[in-house]
């Protein structure tokens, strides 16, 4: 039964994704869904890679969290707009649903924006579900999490077009083998690039910049 | 609409969920369900504590996983029962169901164990939300994961009836704000034990296995 009922929910999200990509074509906007777990560090990332972007990419972000603005104020710093969602106005959900983007898009000027970040819920499981009408779909992994991720949360890492691998600064510190890692992220999904970031120490950071640029610019030229 | 599906699979599971507590006690088994982010180390934290259980209390252990046996594979090394629940084959579910809790328990030899564990799916969300019959709940936070998880995941600290705080190894490492963390899980469940520890080097892992046997030994006394 259970397995039925979300089925239904998930037909009724692709008609409002397409509804979405159709919108943000029209604007000429690059959407990027940011997923992960809970504390691996796709605010920082977002911070420091806002900054990289600008001036050059005009860019807002869409911010799920089922609580608090802490992460909308910590963007916001960044001069970008920022819409905060709390999903516990919509029963406390897991991911976004795409009328919950479509709804706090609302609130961004897209005519003057190439690019529309969206960090999702911190969720290696749901979100990859749930399409919000994007172009892209990126990861965030830390090495704090241990090398199984990739194996054990395969649809995540099926659906996305590039894992960033966050906290390398760390590495010293860890018992953890990075091969079996990427190993693992390529036997999921065969050639999707992978990035190995610090977002506290900025190390690592230009090749996902200039990955992010070229799939921007790619849609909006 | 969504909202509304919801609640009907979670009023289902409420029903299976009073028949799993009504059985684990008529065989007098005290039922610990263990949740948390991905990667914020239950399985290490676990392997330890089934260790330190033996050969007072006698345990086994439910695994839920969307995919893989790696876990069900290492605890299995402690010597004790343990049952791998994939739900991939429920739909990929997020959490672990009342239901899917009682076929499991039924491949244990319930008379011969004092403790079952039940290591959800990894997310700080879903399960917070799924009853599965059991006596107490404990949410694992690494440090690595920031201070804002409680406020964030509210709904899981407020089920809780305790949490550890792991990977406190790393602690000199990270900027992390020890306090600020323990005020936040006080703010949102007031009074819930918070256990310091670090499955790495087994510190602090006296007064939570203190805490677990008398949690247990009231119950199966």
């Amino acid at each position: 039964m259970e397995i039925k009922v979300i089925r239904k929910v998930l037909d009724v999200n692709n008609i409002m994704a397409e509804q979405n990509r159709k919108m943000f074509a029209e604007k000429e906007v690059f959407v990027l869904n940011v997923m992960s777990s809970p504390g691996s560090g796709k605010t920082t990332i977002l911070e420091k890679t806002l900054t990289y972007l600008k001036p050059e990419i005009k860019s807002a972000v869409i911010v799920g969290d089922i609580c608090t603005t802490n992460d909308a104020n910590r963007l916001a710093k960044t001069g970008v707009s920022v819409v905060q969602i709390n999903t516990d106005k919509f029963g406390g959900d897991c991911h976004l649903a795409a009328h919950v983007v479509a709804r706090a898009a609302e609130n961004i000027d897209l005519d003057s924006v190439d690019l529309l970040i969206v960090e999702n819920v911190g969720n290696l499981v749901c979100p990859a579900e749930f399409d919000i009408g994007e172009d892209a779909r990126v990861v965030v992994l830390s090495v704090t999490e241990g090398e199984d991720k990739p194996v054990k949360y395969p649809l995540m890492f099926r659906v996305c077009d590039a894992a960033l691998l966050n906290k390398t600064d760390l590495l010293p510190y860890l018992d953890y083998d990075k091969e079996e890692t990427l190993k693992n992220i390529s036997q999921i999904h065969p050639g999707m690039p992978v990035f190995e970031i610090s977002a506290k120490t900025k190390d690592g950071f230009s090749p996902w910049i200039e990955w992010l640029k070229r799939n921007v610019r790619q849609k909006i030229n």
